[in-house]
């Protein structure tokens, strides 16, 4: 359904070119006091615009309907919501028949029979506005326990971050990893943009500060919930924790993390071991598809079955996982946030601190 | 919690060391035909024992408790225990204050303080019986729409499996993908475990028959849900879908499917756009650490946090990726049963055909 | 949580004092038919206003955001808002740091620590406008399907309704079930409120026309549902299945209903038999208690524990049972529309109506 | 489903003639001292057994599978087992193809298509057994914050207590509230059944010492919660909290609550306001209907529509309610400990007391 969390909820609603995208966050404490730029600031860092984005211009202004009383949370659920602006749905009249290629417009027409095909509808990326303002909130209440999670982009097509630096990252204009290499970065971008293509990208996602202890057993453990989060994001294909799929072709000798008094000397793990945070960094690496939108003809079919060229007009991202990046931070800190409530009543000295 | 699904949902229950290991299938249609030897014989693929896996010795036979009338699911609750007949825990004795590397001890401590820790309690792969019990179920109601769930290993190590045959595989040992590398790998696990270490591995699944229309729209996304489902398996530390990590490198032009009449030509996508079934075979990789249980002499820390080295006992799989290969197939059946639930009231129309 | 329903749910925000009361509707199925009018004739019906309820002025008029697409639901959350113009947050200036006898005011402040006391904030009934629309929407796939639902008020102090007239109930003011004595119950509101005080009520609310097998096995049985949905009403504590409380000095023969050709041929179950539904009209009784908020001075304690008199400002219902019989006929819309859809996949038949 | 509860979950299995009545506690945290005896002890409350219940020989001995090491909650999921050993399943082939009235037989087969008709199979209320276990293993979590919760039995037929007396009818063989009128009650039982008739019972459960601010915002208040778990139990169809039904007959300026620097003056409102406990006794009354399985010949139906009688044999209480009043003890333990595990994240002051 359209609710992500357990004990931390956010319940999202909203269309590419309706009145609005919002959401509902639940379960956030009362108490935690809310800084509204640094919610408003993270929207702006998703927020459309620039070179390397899509040129479709919003504000993305957030409007809070309830849920916080004399800058506090009050406890009660936070209602919020983001006007949509800048519809242009009449660039989408020519694909109101057909099935765009890579994207959710087959599957939608098959799963309810009908579909808002305007944008993409529900299954646009616009719906992100939500999770970042609900990953925000979930971020204020994270702050409040000193525990940072950033993200930044380490791979755009052929180019690889060599080295990761996630304070060049938060200035750069396409939140790339390392200074040596933005340029040819955005001259990549620019230059599959103007061939009506666009590229994939691979985002790094650290958690500092977590305590020990995070995770369900057994079936909503901290890893799985984080892949069900990243690889929810529109147009990830693969998601790893620690060393990730290399893990296949190392040896147990090499693979398991020793400790000293010092705590864990390395981590190959990524911070999570038997689905619960061992209080090391927590380390995901996600992988996104390049953008489907393209402005090359593609054979594609319509509503009636007969084959015909899908010609995009419209305005899209060059490489989706840019933007992605902060997305990706939003689905973690609301998985964390989540985690460290399910966790609070995990053993009967934890209850008794509270019901004393 | 220890409750996996929506709809079709599995709840399970028990330590390595404990009595049983059971679980509990709720949601599960009437009227279903419940063939015993089928559910048995996937116990049996994932039962311990041979030279590839651990020596423990488990009949693992499968005891229904309820649920299930002259033959028939009935609608109500499926009950089930595995008892467990082979526990060696005194192996565990000299393990009991101390934590061993790459495996949940130090994590279960930190949440629950206390753990069971003979044979890793509840954080035992032993507990996938269970899973694999309650994916047999799943199967059987997949069964009556034609949808067939296949794993095989496609890697152990270095080595790499060039074809892909589920046929052979089925009858392989160790689920081995290409009948020309079997035995280099199996070769591989048995000099890896004579070595006191041991091996990683990578597991593909493919769900073939799945009609379009399954998964979630928002938040349970079918590849969603397959990546918490697959991560949430034991050492599992990185999940694909379709082309999965590589789509970083890919241009949009590449990675888009395009449809002619006969469907969609490539499938780059694995199966699901928007995470949403487009009726292509779903296709998920699966990456395995190595077992974190060698017996080299490893540096930890004891349960005072002083230093100290932990050598193993007991009995074990050289690479978990092997058996974890039945327990890929098991939650995949789950996550599809659970989809198919979950769509059945997507639409008008399908409510009516019910209600008529 | 914030979230009432399984599978059509309804997620709801705002205080009474804020910008906006809203929703989220997840899981109404794609392709009916939204009749706008409808939606707002149901939210007139509770809508404040008239001699018999409080004074606030509301247009109450309701703006969706998302989820409706060239008139027909899209499978896609429904959000909505509805908002607050009139508010006079200022008569709530004196009961700032008291609690009000018989209101959330002293529950919410142990619970969160915080409160936002303007008019009552989450608690107050304003919040009803929401579950209201979402009844309405729920009402309109029960319309499909030809179940209908209806409430009216059978008691006002002790005034009870000797016959019940649906058709009556709905054009009455204080939706009465029988003209013969709606004059005396009128007159007995407006007297009550003159002095001050406040009068208690019961309602009747009447599902028509459900099919036999609504209701889940063992925890989210059909009268278990509604006994939260009617309890969970503000005011309600008392809640009747069939002949209610009555059963207890009934004999088994005088109980059971038993069947001809024709069906069942009593109904002292109340249309529900362990906890399905069985055919028959389905029948609950709720019974609301006096408003709490009355003119009269009353002792309570301020925020720091002193002892002090409540005196009340603002504008309330002298009766909240007779509003409260259109959030009534909201729950029971909720419950069965969820109880529909949860239903629709216990059995195979079932299924393979949909997937075939 | 077949789970109760959020965070403290009980999930049931079995069927009354099936191999074991079992459950699965989930959620429990970890480090309860378990008390084996009493959690035996409550089982034996609600035994069969003696004249005034069903002549069913159960020994009802639990069996725990998982989830407690060395005397001590683990914190992992508790599996239990109850067997059945006293089936006369043969008393039941008279009523194989008939609906029995008053029970959920049709009900069953319109929504599975299906039943497992020996002993009313799941919808027995040999379940109970499952809630009574899970009920006692939530009493040890309660008893570790003084919250006491007992229940008796308070009207039979037209005989009503006229004093409640706990200790009394702890030590009752009938759970009566009053020695003076046991008695009177006990005989009204026994000629009631030599007349093979059954009788309605009142049970009134009263909650001790729970804290304020339990129960969540806003529709899974304690009040609905508690009206869910008590309408649940097996033959229950009313529910009051506090002052329950009389209400609607109530003046606010009799209804309300005033608090002095003693705490709440009056409990007309039971102990809770606004869905959230205000720290007074908690009071409810649930009312049982009579066993619908009595000697008399009554008409019915069966399977194939044609008008039949039934008549049937087999061993059923004359009175439900008598144990239904162990079943609400348990029904209400698991509501407190479900809103105390839900309620310890309300706020951040609780969070912070324990990630400190």
């Amino acid at each position: 359904m359209n609710t992500f969390g357990t004990k931390f909820r956010l319940s999202t609603f909203g269309e590419s070119h309706g009145v609005a995208i919002g959401g509902v966050i639940d379960g956030i404490p009362a108490g935690i006091k809310v800084n509204m730029s640094f919610i408003q600031s993270e929207l702006d860092r998703r927020r459309p615009g620039g070179k390397y984005a899509t040129s479709r211009k919003e504000s993305d202004k957030i409007e809070i309907l309830s849920g916080i009383y004399d800058g506090f949370t009050t406890g009660c659920p936070i209602g919020f919501i983001v006007a949509n602006t800048s519809q242009h749905s009449k660039d989408y009249d020519n694909i109101k028949d057909l099935f765009r290629p890579g994207h959710a417009d087959y599957t939608y027409f098959a799963k309810f029979g009908i579909r808002d095909h305007r944008g993409g509808g529900r299954s646009s990326a616009r719906e992100s506005v939500a999770r970042v303002a609900g990953g925000a909130f979930a971020g204020l209440l994270l702050r409040e326990f000193n525990i940072d999670i950033q993200s930044c982009v380490r791979q755009i097509g052929d180019i690889k971050a060599d080295k990761i630096d996630f304070e060049f990252a938060n200035s750069s204009e396409i939140f790339w990893a390392d200074e040596a290499t933005e340029e040819s970065a955005k001259e990549l971008i620019l230059n599959t943009k103007n061939s009506n293509d666009s590229l994939g990208a691979s985002v790094l996602t650290i958690i500092k500060n977590a305590p020990a202890g995070l995770g369900e057993v057994l079936y909503n453990k901290l890893d799985a919930a984080l892949a069900s989060a990243m690889m929810g994001i529109n147009g990830v294909k693969g998601v790893e924790i620690g060393d990730g799929i290399s893990v296949a072709n190392m040896l147990g000798s090499q693979n398991n993390d020793y400790m000293d008094k010092s705590g864990f000397i390395t981590n190959h793990c990524g911070g999570i071991l038997g689905g619960i945070s061992n209080g090391s960094d927590i380390v995901i690496k996600s992988y996104f598809k390049p953008t489907p939108s393209i402005f090359k003809a593609q054979p594609t079919l319509n509503l009636n079955g007969d084959e015909t060229i899908c010609q995009l007009r419209g305005r899209h991202d060059p490489c989706i996982g840019v933007r992605g990046s902060v997305v990706a931070t939003a689905m973690a800190r609301l998985v964390i946030a989540d985690m460290l409530l399910l966790n609070a009543t995990s053993n009967l000295n934890n209850l008794k601190r509270i019901y004393r």
